[in-house]
């Protein structure tokens, strides 16, 4: 086909029509070969921003994305294989306590991560601040860690999806990413394609999470259960708060101690609740409601698994982690009750310190981040530190110092915020 | 400024905002330079065509375009420059026959147009039937025949709103050319930059025009006139019917052919009505109000001026045209009154015989296309030829036939439609 048919498939979408499955087979693949043309698909994906896509065409979308490249077979593990997603919140280090904690219990997670964009961090970048540990695995040593550690975070290789690999690149500089069809789709063709059976999907609502609304949330934790249900894979979405960052630390290195001292029982009781909430939803997905994760938590179980599963990967887990060059503190002006913590403002701070990346060839510091010493809840007396800023580079320090600053409000007692708001099933 | 400012800029208008008038400036400048890159202005422009521009970021955006390359300067001009465009039609030969008699009447007529793509001709491309007539001008050669000869039909020069031409090629293949407001600012910023002093509009209405509709076709002349008008170019518009061809002959000599007769006094009746109307309309707007060129087509001063125009582009006006290698007849299967004759239809036949080109790079047969022999309202008997078609290449005929064919009904006496629908100024 010609350029006549990339720009009969725009038409269709751009007038509000619905997409044919041999439609979106083909702008897909001839999107992936270079047929069609960047700006062809970047027209498109505005249209689809705008005109929306229905359940189906959704489904076909996600279906062609994943037929770009391969499905991993996981059959022939000894265990059950579940992943687990999170949308993004600041501060969200679960995946590192929980994939560990998850193999503890009996399952495999095969856990295909991403780097930070922005101000939300992303787990590559939080466990490269561990000395030696390496993000990259052959095909072989992945399979060979999930079947002897039962747990792995690793980077997709090329070969899963790359449709979405090129198309969330142009997304991401062509004002396309908010797309409920669009995300949905791009998150879950990775997913499937990594051949898990089971997927539990943390979808973040609020001030440091890509949804700002409950509704927007729930729309696309529907979409993606959907999705997953459809392609065979069990999947269950909660939607989480995330209006004020989880647990103390946002950064690289200080999210990896923070998750460490979960792992060895302890840790801030936000991220120790959350952790488990979904350990215990992954492995009732995959057969085994009994597992007691919390118990995995006391016991060391869970940091066993931890310890096997960064040595595989070249990491040492007893190494120190990286301490920043410079630290200020941010003192109280009033007396009061902490009544909110901005998770955006935290995140953006983190970022502004050196956490996070603005464009994606830059590198990020293991060292910086923020150390919350106040939450939401907290008394706290004028001249009391609420938190610490951390970074290499102190040209960073006064915009961070304000946009943290400003984080923080003190008044009267807030309630208490619920962590998990709604659960989303396929038989809802 | 970087991507971020172009993905900003994109997701304003994408979330239905008013683009500032520094973004417009910044946006289509960028966009020239290649700094913008072609995947983002192709998401911006369907978020324009989906979301619409305001009168005022149309305005600021025609001046954009201006602004990207030179505005010829023609004030030095003995005579007042007046310029024509039309949207476009079937058997749209107006321009031949208007362009040199508006000069006899006393104007100056700079004309630069354009090629054909689909169903409808291209003027350069008719012209381009006349052995030796060449479509492109350097910039003194230009002014001296708009001095000597008083009429120019050429190819624009890369130098005048080098914006539209990108954007154009552009929004070709991604499915964004049906935008009023891009529309009339690819259009006006050619115009404009051209320097006339006066423009007259000719929008096409129907099955056969780019605008199927009354309103659209008024929508699309009103913005045209409103960003002349705020140029200071003195324009009008008239909305005129595009159901069914112009004349009898469709095709590029054939087109040549019709339009001498016109200028030798004869011709078909709407040809000779809309080419005498849209004269009228254009010495009125420099201010040559009693210019007669009704007389001027009757008395040969038309003519003469035409055969120098062509003359000083290098062309024989007394060169036979090229003939078809082979015809056929399309007949009547009824006796009747011919009560339909499509536009569209006729167009497409005429492109299939090779008149016209499937893309920009294709060359066009001279020789080919329709001749009508019946039109709407003549009456016809079974076995009468309806039309004729042409074409030096007897394997599109089997296609074309059946197009042909299908383009005319037979039935009872159809309503004579108006030629000129509506009238648009700025004084409205």
């Amino acid at each position: 086909m010609s350029d006549f048919s990339a720009v009969s498939v725009i038409r269709t979408k751009r007038d509000g029509g619905v997409l044919r499955d041999a439609e979106i087979d083909w702008v897909v693949d001839a999107f992936t070969r270079g047929e069609v043309a960047d700006e062809q698909m970047a027209a498109l994906a505005m249209a689809i921003l705008l005109r929306g896509m229905t359940t189906a065409e959704t489904a076909r979308w996600t279906q062609a994305m994943i037929s770009s490249g391969e499905r991993l077979d996981l059959t022939g593990l000894p265990r059950p294989t579940v992943d687990k997603h999170s949308t993004g919140g600041v501060g969200d280090k679960i995946t590192l306590p929980l994939a560990p904690l998850v193999a503890a219990c009996g399952a495999a997670v095969p856990q295909l991560s991403g780097r930070g964009l922005g101000h939300t961090g992303g787990t590559l970048d939080k466990l490269e601040a561990i000395p030696g540990w390496r993000a990259s695995l052959g095909r072989d040593e992945f399979r060979t860690q999930l079947a002897d550690v039962g747990a792995v975070i690793c980077a997709p290789g090329g070969s899963l999806a790359p449709a979405d690999h090129k198309l969330y690149a142009l997304r991401d500089v062509t004002g396309t990413v908010e797309s409920v069809p669009l995300i949905a789709s791009s998150i879950m063709s990775k997913k499937i394609a990594t051949g898990t059976q089971a997927l539990v999907l943390d979808v973040k609502v609020g001030s440091g999470a890509f949804m700002k609304s409950v509704p927007a949330a729930r729309e696309l934790a529907r979409a993606m259960v959907e999705l997953g249900t459809a392609h065979g894979v069990r999947t269950v979405a909660l939607l989480t708060n995330m209006d004020t960052p989880l647990g103390y630390a946002v950064g690289n290195g200080v999210e990896v101690a923070e998750s460490v001292a979960v792992l060895a029982g302890g840790g801030p009781a936000d991220v120790v609740e959350l952790t488990v909430t979904l350990a215990r939803e992954m492995l009732t997905a995959v057969g085994l409601p009994d597992a007691d994760p919390a118990a995995a938590l006391a016991d060391g179980r869970a940091m066993d698994v931890w310890r096997r599963m960064i040595r595989a990967q070249g990491g040492d887990p007893d190494a120190p982690l990286p301490a920043a060059a410079e630290t200020e503190q941010i003192r109280a002006a009033a007396d009061g009750v902490v009544s909110q913590v901005d998770a955006f403002a935290i995140g953006e701070a983190a970022w502004r310190l050196g956490a996070g990346r603005a464009r994606k060839e830059h590198p990020v510091s293991a060292a910086a981040g923020v150390l919350l010493h106040r939450r939401v809840g907290d008394p706290v007396r004028v001249g009391d530190a609420l938190c610490e800023l951390r970074t290499d580079d102190p040209a960073t320090l006064p915009a961070a110092r304000a946009v943290a600053a400003a984080a923080f409000q003190v008044g009267s007692e807030p309630p208490a915020p619920s962590l998990v708001i709604e659960r989303v099933t396929a038989d809802r």
